[in-house]
């Protein structure tokens, strides 16, 4: 079991059960790996590993929209909701996003907040800055990014309380409405 | 130290740390009552008070969509944002919304859960319910209401992790625009 995998297990365990519940010790089960291994590769503890797997995360995301950015602002924000999509309904409405569940709980370590805070900025900006280079103004197109991160977040949890997609449906054909005419006006 | 106050003490726990975080016996202390006399109120235990820690704060939040609302939807949906404003700068970013909050924790009791998706379903429907009678279509007015509830709900978890009103700001922004436009055609 490698290093990575411990760290994608982690933020698995976060997006399902938010970070509280999640110890080093369960995280090391879950990966089939010796509990002093774990520590070895992560001396900072909990903080550190929630820390590296809100990373993990917002990179894999990240990802996925520099990826479908390239055919332009809509397709990346389809693809950012189809991602949460898969997420909540291959997870049967029990796993979201764990950098959202850092952000919630008061008694996340400063380090995590911080790479959540990096995870939301990263996604925001990569919108915006697609939006730019599609005619919108630099405010505006801030504005908008904001509004699809959030949007799709609380979407999430909305789905996951109501174990229904609706919310997130609803609300990405919302937003392709709407980031398709600030594109071309 | 009334059953109601121990309530609202749950809820505002639950809205800094996340349910997993929040026992009894910490409301309890919370309090200033007697562990005992908390079970006695609430022989459900956790899931009991959650679910009415939920619930109560479902119905503070509904009750200032349904007076904000007279004015209109732009109105209601900038009361809603304003509401989440100062949860978030009164609390130095420390606290958020208990719903998300039981929302995302698988760990969450099924009752309490249910009153999530209830709480969800309450404000989406007084924001689509007005938008209706101020001539929106009854698809877009329910996918718009979507727009906002779950937007607000991100924009919180973004504030609290980039310590900034901003996310907040900027999304309450463009729906505005976009509220006022829905009404308009």
């Amino acid at each position: 079991m490698s290093r990575q995998q411990i760290v994608a297990g982690a933020a698995d365990m976060i997006r399902r059960r938010g970070l509280n519940a999640t110890s080093i010790r369960e995280v090391a089960k879950h990966a089939g790996t010796p509990l002093g291994s774990t520590y070895h590769y992560f001396p900072g503890g909990k903080d550190q590993l929630a820390t590296e797997a809100v990373r993990w995360a917002s990179d894999a995301v990240s990802g996925v929209l520099t990826a479908k950015l390239r055919k332009g602002p809509v397709d990346g924000m389809k693809a950012f909701f189809t991602l949460w999509r898969e997420v909540v309904s291959e997870n049967d409405f029990q796993a979201g996003c764990p950098v959202l569940a850092v952000s919630v709980e008061e008694t996340s370590g400063r380090e995590a907040l911080a790479a959540a805070a990096e995870a939301f900025t990263t996604w925001s900006d990569q919108l915006a800055d697609s939006l730019r280079t599609h005619g919108v103004t630099p405010d505006r197109a801030d504005r908008l990014a904001a509004l699809v991160v959030t949007a799709a977040e609380g979407a999430v949890a909305m789905c996951r309380a109501q174990r229904s997609l609706q919310p997130l449906d609803d609300v990405a054909a919302e937003l392709t409405a709407l980031l398709a005419s600030a594109v071309r006006t």
